[in-house]
């Protein structure tokens, strides 16, 4: 039995991923962590990660940026595992983060979809036959109409895999109504749509001369998110330090 | 048989025009107007509109924004029936055409496919139901990577049916990588995706609670508007003067 | 308040809709009939439907259609307007149906999306437009791994959508695999695909010389058909005896 | 320069084809065979294939399958390279192709576009991570309404690669109107919709718990397909005997 810490355990995704251990026999949720200790979780909820004493095997955490900090803190100092699911860290928490996978194991994923992260790698075949081919890249998300950021974190690491496939050599294009110039053949063109309650559609498209090739992602619910934080954290649990990413669980 | 002359008859859509005219036995080009004579046409061709003394019975233009001015006093002087497919008219040319068709009957569109042409009317319908019970509404349009302005006419005049149908209340919103805000209602997202050699699509998304409505039209050749600019010009000529658009053609 | 009886309240649809009215301040469940009282409910539930003596404004069932005669009669007695969802129902049960209605207030739907009620309602204009000009007319429907009859329900509403807006001349055709033969014009292929845990997409392509037109409903949870079935109730609680469908709702 | 003899040079493929090579630097038609000579062409056109005397590097193939028992004979005697386009070859012709490949360099394709041949490759990647961990694979194609044969042999082709990559456990189904069960775990289902005069669209779906993921390839038109047999032509000329595919040529 897998033992998780769950970082984030009031907010959405922390309430899917308890219902979806709560039925897991090979995982269990130990201790929460999160502002306020709600009771509406069966396992102890702390308002402080100094607090938690418990023992455990993983920590997973789906939090906000600003509580980054400490939490590599507490995974470095206990030598716990961590499933590092929060976006949007700045420079030097990333560089935190890569002390921290010196003393314990860290993986760190921007989408936890098998989907998502099953395309990550594929695309980067593709672009190097395709837009090696001369095949223009471009990425057209769609979400709910709640999200404030656009493009979506996964559309940008999309755009970063075909890019580090070629080399680096393209740049990101958000907007076209501003000039009227023609596409330039190293631009990748990332477009976001908003609307009702999408949970979140990733479309890679390859424009060549007179065919096209589309790789598209849908989510139905943010299960599939918990589900791949879930399965990291069986992953994750035991492994010597070092940074992880979904590959490596993809892969076994 | 129904005399064309052809105004823009060296361009990629004046080809595309005189061969399909070529093969139909109801019209036939009696005269093309252009910058030069190249030799490829079977018809007389006028470097001059002026010097144009063929007898028609309409006009169909494929030129360019610079070249409507002459056009407009060409078939108002004539009384000559005019398809008007070039886009990009200024304020001043739209009120010419205006008092054109006070002389003469003008049919003017962004869009001569019959797809476009149904959906411009079937979308003002399902904004009335689906924008009403507070879906959201976006477009995403594809072209080719050669394309200078974006977002496409098309996509704008898609725009404003939906629009009108909403009493105008709404704005339109190209970039979102600017801001960190949730979408307003109000708004009406549109993405322009830039690759190989995309002849034209076009998709409208409603997008609501937990469902979403898409309605996509996708030209394969630009022989769609070749065809429909001669639907139109047979549905012109010899009709009284005023303004015209595609749906008195389909509508017989 | 509406009061609502829920037939099949134990069923998926059945405690997604008491959810849904449970945050509703509109409408109220009073009572549940099924098969046994689970004790999932805070509404009494009759295992008989002959026992259910509470008073209510009108009922929703989605339950079998074995089950559908004698709610039909109990409807019909109590002149208890009828929100039927039940789908597959047998020759006999639809004129059955057509009398109760000469009772009591009936609404039937094979897809209580907002959606697809307006994609029924403005496909007949695309067909009349489109078909009429030649288009060829194919429907291509997803759902999940364990759905057991195929076409879907709704693919079949459609297609018959369609056909009445073309009186009624086209077959359906289900299989090209077995005959080496060009596509008939009269014809509207139907195609079901299954997989994972797709709630229901449905697609309507018109494809012609060069273009296509598509529309395209999706559903993402089993909440936009519960919230339909609702929004029926509301509409038909207080209506004369009669036959109605969702464009009754839609159009207020 | 490669010298390409052009088999089927009177055919659609063969005119396309034809008006490639017609503007490529790099290659020319050297001698074409077809049942007649209608003097469309610039090169020398032969009626029997045994009569063709001309010096070349390669043969391109579009024809029909009973000629290609004629052809092989003919590149098999004179060791000539062999662009074997041509589909729906007998289990026996199969066999010959096999025959020849000791002789003379000999490459077989379902379809010659860049797109589907990377599709083809990286698809075995995709159903080794996701049919592996229990995703449903779906494959929808469309063409025009005049192709006689379905599932496209690009479908199959599809499906094919997907089996192999499963160790050969799946078994397809065509049409799922005339049974009442749900899907089998190892079943491809393959659907074919015919409307208008779509190119060639080919969509794979692996379907999964709450997520979706599709590789869709589109042609807009027959010079894909051309230029995939160009491109194959020039890799072949000078080859060794031996099989050979679209990959070989893609990389390299």
């Amino acid at each position: 039995m897998v033992r998780i810490i769950m970082n984030g355990c009031n907010g959405h995704m922390g309430q899917v991923i308890s219902r979806l251990v709560a039925e897991d026999k090979e995982t269990e949720i130990v201790a929460g962590i999160d502002l306020a200790d709600k009771g509406i979780h069966a396992y102890p909820v702390f308002t402080e990660i100094s607090a938690c004493d418990v023992q455990a095997d993983v920590m997973i955490d789906f939090s906000s940026a600003k509580a980054v900090d400490n939490i590599l803190d507490f995974c470095k100092a206990k030598k716990l595992p961590l499933v590092l699911c929060t976006t949007g860290l700045s420079e030097k928490q990333l560089e935190k983060v890569t002390e921290t996978a010196k003393e314990t194991a860290v993986l760190r994923s921007a989408n936890m979809s098998l989907g998502i992260n099953t395309l990550l790698k594929l695309l980067q075949e593709a672009a190097k036959v395709l837009a090696e081919a001369g095949f223009d890249m471009e990425i057209v998300e769609r979400h709910h109409n709640l999200k404030i950021d656009a493009p979506s974190g996964t559309a940008l690491a999309l755009a970063d895999s075909l890019n580090e496939a070629m080399d680096n050599q393209y740049h990101y294009v958000y907007d076209r109504s501003q000039k009227r110039e023609k596409r330039e053949q190293k631009e990748i063109g990332i477009s976001a749509v908003r609307g009702g309650t999408i949970v979140g559609e990733h479309e890679v498209i390859f424009a060549g001369p007179d065919e096209v090739i589309e790789f598209k992602h849908t989510a139905y619910s943010k299960t599939v998110f918990a589900k791949g934080a879930v399965e990291a954290a069986k992953f994750l649990s035991g492994k010597p330090a070092g940074m992880y990413n979904m590959s490596h669980v993809i892969n076994g």
